[in-house]
Order: C-alpha cells, then sequence, then structure tokens
C-alpha cells in the first residue's frame, strides 16, 4: 500500500486527494497514532475517534480563515497530522516538544491553548460576534464539541446564546461518541441516545439552533456533505456526528472504562503501560477512602465524569448508591455537595486541582458561606506535567485561602494522606485535601512535634523550613544539605496548611529566617500567609511556583526548573543568606 | 375590609384559610411589600410578582419537612411574611435585622442562604439523592427558580443531573416572567415564549424532566392544582408559571427597564427615590466609557444580565452592535469575551465583583493564557451593603492575584478612573478595573509621583501609606491625624495595585513601616503582595477585611466596622508603633 501521509504537508494537499484514496489515509492515521502515542504517552482513544471527522473538516474549510476550534483540545492530534505537524510526534508532550493540546505558538491553525472542557463554543460564539462586527464576506466559524462537554455549564450559556442569533452562523460539530472519560451522564447524554435510534425535536432545536443528522461520523462522504449542507444554512447549527471512541484499535475498543483515553508510555501490541505499576497518591486516597466508607455511613463521594482517574471507582463499585458522577459539571459537583450535606451527609469531592477554578463561587457561597462538612479531594496538585499550563494545579492553595473557615491539608506521605483525609471528613465544616499526579513515596516518619505540627529533622533555630505536603522530602534533603554546612536547621511539616494554625505559630517563633516551600504559587499560597503570622524581626522567604503559566515537561523536570529540589531549596537559602545574613 | 395579615403567623394558618380569601391576602401581602420595601430598599419587583406562587407553595407543601429552596433569593420576602417573620420588615436589610435573602439564622423555612443566581436546582438535587439514600417516606423537594438563572450553566449542569434520575422526584417551580433584570436573553428565552403561544416538545422533556404548564402565576387555585399533579408523579417536574414582574404596583409595571427590581428608600405613590441623585462610580465608568467608545471602534461591551446596574445600558443606546448581554453567564461573558479579543476586538466586560468567582477559570484559562486584550470593569467592589455576604466584592483582589500577566487598576476617584480605563483599554493584555457600589466623591488630586505612583500627601518617611482605590480619602485623613502627633507620614496610590509595579518597589524604599489598605481580604489581597516587595527590615502592616463572610448594613458602618476609616487606619498604626517601635 502506498503511504499519503509524508506527502500531506497542509490542508490543500488534503483537499486535493480523491475522495478514494481517504479510508486508506484514515487507517495510516491511526497507525500513526498508535505508534507515536505508545511512545510517549498522551490521548489516544480521543484522537483515534475523531480521524475522519478531522479529514472532512479540512477538506470542506479551509483553515485557518475558517476558523475550527477544538473543545478541551485532547482530540487536536489528527488535526495536527494534517497542519504539517506529524514531524513533532516524536516529541510528543516532551519539555520545548509538540504540545499534546492545540497552540496559538505552533501552528496559525490552532486559534486557542486553552484545555478544560466545555468553552469552545463561547469562543465560536465571541468570534462569530467579532466577524459579525467586521462585516464582509465572513468565514465558517465551527467549533468541535464532545457529547461529555455538553454537561458542563458554560456549554449551555454557548448554547444560549448561539441559538439566539439566528443570522450569525455558527457550525458546531457534536463528536458523540456517548462517554467522557467513562460513559457520559445525563438527561442530556439520553437525549443523544434516543436521536440515534428515532428523530424528534432537539434541545438544539429548543434553543434556536438548526439540527443535522445523526451523521456517522466514520463515513467522510456523509461528513463531508453534512458539513457543506451545514455551510449553506447561514445559521446556528449542530451536525451531531456519531462515533467510536478508540475505533480501529482493538485494546481501546476493548478498554470498556474508558477506551485507552489518555495512556502513559505502553506497549502497542496489549495497550498496557510499560513502566512498573507503582503505588500512587491516587491509589492511596481511594483505598484510604474506601475504607472510611465502611464505617461511616453518611460518606459519599462525588465526581465531575472522572471516577477513574480521581480514584472514586472502586468507592463507586462497593457504595454504588452513595457514589455520584455529575458530569463535567464541576459547579453543581460542590452546589449539589452543599445539598447533600445540608440533609446530614459528608460529600467527598475529587476533582483535579485545576478543575476546580471551575467552582470557586460555590466552594464560597454554597459550602463555605452555609459552613457545610464538604471535603474536596485535589488530585494533580502543584506539577501536573506533559499536560502543560492548563493542567499544573497550582492555583488551589491560592484559591482556598481566600475562603472563610476552609481548612487545607497536605499530606506528605501515604500514612499522613490517611490520617488527614479522616481528620477531614471528622470536621465540621469546609475542608480540603490536596497531592500531586505521582507515586507517593516513603514513609517520612515524624521526629517530633509542636502540637498539630510535625518536626520532621532539627539541627538548630537559624532557619525554619515550612514544607507543604510533597515538598517536605526536598525539605529535608535541604535541610541535611544547610546542616551540613554549619547551619541549625529545622524542617517542619504543619500537615493543616490553611489556616495557619496556632501549633505552627509557635513553631514559627525563635527562627531568625522562615522558609515556606510548596508546588502552588509561591506569592499567593500558603507560605503568603505564614509570611504575616511571622513578627516583623523575622525574615522570610516564600519559595513555590512563579505567577506564571508553566509548561509541558516531567515533574521532575518542572520542580526542578521551579527550585523545588533539595539542591534548589538550599541554594534558595543560601542565596538569601548571602543577602541578608542571619 | 378585613385583614389577614396579623392572623397569620405559620403556613399552618394558611393552609386553614378558605381558598375565597385568598385573593385579598394577595392584595394585603402587596400593599405590605409596597409599604416596607420603599421605607428601607430591597426587592420590590421581583417579590410582588411571586405572591400567588408563595401562597400556593405554603398550602400544598408542608414547609420545613417539604424542602422549598428559592433560587437567587431575592424573591423570598412573601416566603418570609408567610412564615413568621412578618414583624421584621422594619428592620429589612438593616445591620443585625432581617436579611434581604433566605437566612437559615432566621428560620428552619429558610435552607439556604446563597444569592447568587441559578444553583437552587443543584441544591434540590442534592437534597433529593439525600433523602433517596435516607430511603423512608421521602418528602418533596421543591426549588423555585426564575426564567432568568436559567441562563446560567449551572442551572443546566442540574437539569442534566434531574432528569437523568426518573424516579428521584424534584419539582421545579418555574417563575417566567420574561426578565432578568433586563428582559432574558437567549435561546432558552425564545423557547419559553413560544410554549406561552403553543404547546411543544420542551427542552425540560428533551432532558427527562415531566412539563406541566404553562400556568398563570397569577391563578392561585391553578398554581395549587398542577403542584398537587407534581406531586404525585413521583418525577422530576417542572411547572412553568407565568407571572408579571411588580405586579399590582403601577411604577413596577411602568417601568420597562427593570419592573423596579431592586429599589432604594422610594416615594411609593411614585416609585421614585427619595434621596437625591448623586454621581456614583458607576455612572463615571458609563460616562466614559461612551467617550471611549466613540474613539475606539474596537471597543466592545459584554454584560451578564444586568445593562443597567453596570453602566452600559448607555453604551448598548449608542453602540447596540458593540453591545453583548450573554443572560446571567459570567463564564460565557469571558470566555466569549476571548473569542472577540483573538479576532482583534478589545472586550470590556462589566460585572459585580462577586460575581465575577463565576468565571475565575475562564478568566484564567480562556484570558490570561492567551494573553488577550480583555478588560474587567469590577463594580461593587470592596464592601456593598445592604446585600449581605454574597454581595460583598471582598474576593476580587486575591483571585486575581494569583492570574498570570493579569494587571488591576482602583481609581481613587472619577478622574482616575477615566485615566485609568483609558490606560486598560490601550494594555495589550488582560486588565481589571475595581470600584465600589458608592458615590465617586471629590477628586484627590495628586501631590507628587514617584513613577506612575501617585503621592497624595508627605510628612516624612517614617510611616509610608499605600491606599488602594477608594481607601484614599481614608488614608489622607490617617496620615494628616499621624502627622499631626509628629510621626512623619506619606501616603501614595499606585493607581495600579496588582502586580506591584517597579515604581511602587522604589516608593516603598526607604519606610519603616509600610502600611497597605485596601476594601478587600487583608491576608491575600494586593497588600500581601507588597508585603512581599518589601525589604526584610521593613515592617509592614496589612489593613483590610477580614477572611471572614461579612453580614449585612450600610457601607460606611460596615467599613468602620472593619478599621477602614481614617480614624480606624490611624488608631490601628498607632496600635503596631506601640507593640512594635520604629
Amino acid at each position: 500500500m502506498k503511504t499519503l501521509l509524508p506527502y500531506l504537508s497542509t490542508p490543500d494537499d488534503l483537499r486535493s486527494l480523491p475522495a478514494e484514496l481517504l479510508p486508506g489515509l484514515a487507517r495510516e492515521i491511526r497507525d500513526f497514532l498508535i505508534d507515536k502515542v505508545s511512545a510517549r504517552g498522551g490521548h489516544l482513544g480521543s484522537n483515534l475517534g475523531i480521524v475522519e471527522i478531522t479529514i472532512a473538516l479540512h477538506r470542506v474549510f479551509r483553515s485557518p480563515d475558517d476558523v475550527i476550534v477544538f473543545d478541551t483540545g485532547h482530540q487536536a492530534y489528527v488535526h495536527k497530522i494534517l497542519t504539517g505537524r506529524r514531524d513533532g510526534f516524536d516529541t510528543l508532550r516532551c519539555r520545548g516538544g509538540l504540545s499534546g493540546y492545540p497552540s496559538r505558538e505552533e501552528s496559525p491553525h490552532d486559534h486557542l491553548a486553552s484545555s478544560h472542557a466545555s468553552t469552545a463554543l463561547a469562543y465560536a460564539d465571541g468570534m462569530a460576534k467579532a466577524r459579525g462586527i467586521a462585516g464582509g464576506d465572513a468565514r465558517a466559524v465551527v467549533a468541535v464539541v464532545g457529547d461529555g462537554a455538553l454537561t458542563g455549564g458554560v456549554a449551555w450559556e454557548a448554547l444560549n446564546n448561539l441559538g439566539a442569533a439566528r443570522h450569525r452562523p455558527v457550525i458546531v460539530v457534536l463528536n458523540d461518541n456517548g462517554r467522557s472519560y467513562a460513559p457520559t451522564v445525563g438527561g442530556c447524554a439520553d437525549h443523544l441516545g434516543r436521536l440515534r435510534a428515532a428523530p424528534g425535536v432537539t434541545v438544539f432545536e429548543n434553543l434556536g439552533l438548526r439540527y443535522l443528522g445523526p451523521v456517522d461520523g466514520h463515513d467522510i462522504e456523509a461528513l463531508e456533505q453534512a458539513m457543506r449542507t451545514a455551510l449553506e444554512l447561514r445559521a446556528p447549527v449542530v451536525i451531531h456526528c456519531l462515533t467510536r471512541k478508540g475505533l480501529g484499535y482493538e485494546p481501546a475498543e476493548q478498554d470498556l472504562d474508558e477506551h485507552l483515553h489518555a495512556i502513559p508510555v505502553t506497549d502497542p501490541a496489549t495497550g498496557r503501560p510499560l513502566s512498573p505499576r507503582t503505588t500512587t497518591w491516587t491509589h492511596a486516597f481511594a483505598h484510604h477512602l474506601c475504607a472510611l466508607g465502611e464505617r461511616r455511613a453518611d460518606l459519599v463521594a462525588i465526581t465531575a465524569a472522572m471516577p477513574g482517574p480521581t480514584g472514586l471507582a472502586e468507592f463507586g463499585r462497593r457504595f454504588p448508591e452513595r457514589m455520584f458522577d455529575v458530569g463535567i459539571a464541576e459547579q453543581h459537583a460542590l452546589a449539589s455537595a452543599a445539598g447533600l450535606a445540608m440533609c446530614g451527609l459528608h460529600p467527598v469531592v475529587a476533582v483535579y486541582a485545576t478543575f476546580l477554578n471551575r467552582a470557586i463561587d460555590q466552594v464560597l457561597m454554597d459550602v463555605a458561606l452555609h459552613r457545610l462538612p464538604v471535603t474536596l479531594v485535589l488530585d494533580r496538585a502543584g506539577i501536573t506535567g506533559p499536560d502543560g499550563p492548563s493542567h499544573h494545579g497550582m492555583w488551589d492553595l491560592a484559591a482556598l485561602a481566600m475562603v472563610p473557615g476552609m481548612r487545607v491539608a497536605a499530606p506528605r506521605d501515604a500514612v499522613r494522606l490517611s490520617e488527614l483525609l479522616e481528620e477531614a471528613v471528622e470536621h465540621d465544616g469546609p475542608t480540603a485535601l490536596r497531592f500531586p499526579k505521582a507515586a507517593a513515596g516513603a514513609e517520612i516518619p515524624p521526629a517530633g512535634s509542636v502540637g498539630d505540627v510535625d518536626v520532621l529533622s532539627s539541627t538548630g533555630q537559624d532557619v525554619l523550613l515550612v514544607a507543604v505536603g510533597p515538598m517536605a522530602e526536598p525539605c529535608l534533603s535541604a535541610a541535611a544539605m544547610l546542616s551540613a554546612a554549619g547551619l541549625g536547621v529545622t524542617a517542619v511539616d504543619p500537615r493543616w496548611v490553611i489556616p495557619v494554625s496556632a501549633d505552627l505559630r509557635k513553631a514559627l517563633c525563635g527562627s531568625r529566617l522562615v522558609v515556606t516551600v510548596e508546588d502552588g504559587i509561591a506569592a499567593s499560597g500558603a507560605g503568603a500567609l505564614v509570611r504575616q503570622a511571622c513578627a516583623p524581626g523575622q525574615h522570610v522567604l516564600n519559595l513555590g511556583l512563579p505567577c506564571e503559566f508553566i509548561g509541558q515537561g516531567s515533574r521532575s523536570e518542572l520542580l526542578a526548573e521551579a527550585g523545588l529540589t533539595g539542591q534548589g531549596i538550599a541554594y534558595a537559602i543560601r542565596k538569601e543568606l548571602n543577602r541578608w545574613p542571619l
């Protein structure tokens, strides 16, 4: 079989291909994806499912003048392949390499880099409004969105706006594979399911958009025809495409949980990870939560469409009546948790730290204002890694620091995770626990304590290191280096890092240099609160992440770059002491 | 005519009334509302419209065992009257008096205090889930929601969850008056409008809820019957009630802009405010924005359903094609602004500071990550007053401090507002301006400058007062008091308060005590960033609001309580200097 991919550098090349070659091209793209994504890790299932849609998009529309925006962005690999970035896949998701999401720096064909779900329709609305103001021969605005993303409220807000402007054309390509990570939940997904079987008035039509479909999302000719029809309508329209996530790759199609939505480095033959399975923070949380669930009948768990990745799947299997998947709907997760807590239950809401930003208002107004016992469990806190700027969990400490009555714990190891989770669900008010995407690491037993504050090591009082969660390990290492150089150093773990506790205030007394270390924004997080608790004579250094968007790379690379290693911390302290001697 | 109200202390009393007395009761309640709300200020139009619905609710359902939750909560006055709180209306919205929203402290009939829109359905979902777990003879869960609130995404997230659980009964009472503040916008409102004229498949039915209606929302008998039918269905159901905002009060019905949604102290005969009209910050902003709109054809304005209160109405009249009301949809406001900015326009998004919390993720991931020129104009920043804890704009500085690349300005007077707005829309990146709900006050001209930092007064370098926006006036007054007592005091206004500018760093040098003053959370706002910019030898005091929910009261009362007056600031500084002499 002739290979086509090497001859396709631009969408123009694709448009000039005879239609009969396209199914072969689709197969070639799938083989390429399986090969490259297995080697580097990344989003597989979502990209395998959208091959034909992407081919059709680039044949019907003329990117970049016609704007094509991809919601969430984890399904844009095929788009990258077809817009001249095939070679980049050898550095996929590596530091300095090809982004796993669209990227404005990479290509004029990528209009946005955002990778939180459900916003593409809003961008499209804004772009269509701008084109309306500019007038002239307005080109098309196309938004590609999954059925899962429709469970997010911001998508509804956009549909409500799109539908009301009947002469402002936006084409919504709905890639309906019936799944988020897990199967998509909710009344809208049921509605889309019924449309597969029989036509009827749709939600979209009720809102004022036209509806085309359902279309076989793997039939390029049918897709092209539907897109051309949509273009001619010159009105807001939804093309309902039915696809199968992971299509063409046996292990993905067999993976009924997630269809290999995203994978680590993998053996392409089996779809199994090549690296040995380690116990992650997520595993430890999953285990402890189930144990608590046995003892506490009032414990309920809530996920925003991610039961597997957040570690709630096992809880859901064991206590199905106490587990709620609300869709990609963090706002609803928190506000419905408030409702559950008002009726005497203790909800545990497990979300990625970066997605908590979707529900800050609900944390404040629905949970904290009512002083409700709701526990947030923030996975992927701190540096997350290859998913890049949108996925680092670096805002949670700063955001939760402004919530009245909120208590935040950061476990340094799996033993502390167990203890702190138990303390959290016993507290009669809002709490949060945060931990990173990483192996849980070895236990760091306390060497002593000041009330609730664990003393991890101590050679004197010149410098006090206050470690937030997993920063305990590099802090201990820095403490050892500085002690070897003759400084008296104490390293402590406050366990509960927000607010600053009376015990931590006690521990702060007497040290001339207080150094806080956190894998969150240094200027606005837990350390900034510690700084305020220090006496005027005390010198304070807040180490952590800069208030900047941080690119992709491995967690260890990026932590090292931010100076959050033992050596980095020791260096920063020495530099500070050179400038401001004790 | 006999008066009934004095004999109604509980919903039981109401239920025992013969039906033929109810229209008279409704009239009596309206007279009471007009009388009391005119005297104290508060939400009028929204409560006049919901009299009959509330009577029917309390006759059909047995509160508090049957749960009735009011979305947003600005329409709960009638509910308060009927649940034994009639006497409280003489202290409506006063410090220590009756809340203008539901309040768990006031009554077991009030289940939640939240007063940001669109969350009641989520609470109801959580409560129904909890009742499902508890089992037994579950009582009803009723959520009262306006058509305006359905434009908010979190309402969709809840409908999507409610509809999928066909055997978990929640009764949604949709109070459709066709309005938010202004007429409700969007495809959903058009859909509800069509249902008034002719039946058809509804959005709600597509999502799996049952639909009853439309029902005349001022016909108590019809309402009671629909509610009883809904109760018998034992399924999620929407009762679509058609009402008229402001019904029964001529000035409200004639007010086509907002139907006297909320009013200050008013002459009940005319519906006109009794206090003289002053020039507020909002007026000043509205004026300057229109002037800029004349010069800059790329300027567009976005409101989340509040063109009037945010000062955008005049811009909308003059430049209708450049003004977008997106519904109560702050997420969409920001994400669609990103789309507009990507196409070369400069969006000005005007929202209340407290509602910005709904869109933190969009500020981060959609605007800031793409470094887009979008200007946030945050009205009602700082202490807002009688609307209580949910309406104080005290989180914006803390939230925006964690946004990479965000610049925040706080004008101290209307002249600065004009300058800073112009600087904001000239900046090629995200900016925000914040100002309070208050009269704009007299101009405070600069006495000098350090680069971009205005020096307001100076008698020496012992103490440096850094004033945020309207805190300039009390800072000047404190500076005068302290100077009179022999201290050398300089008061400055950095104008741009986030991030800390190079000029402000320069201004900080040399002072032994730096005092920041802001009407935001002291521990996490602009002052916390200034603290980090100070040298180790410098002593810093951050004055501002405590990280607590702050109750209702007048702005001046609450500012005084937080110590944010000239005297309060001077007192805090003297206390600090007694403890830590210079």
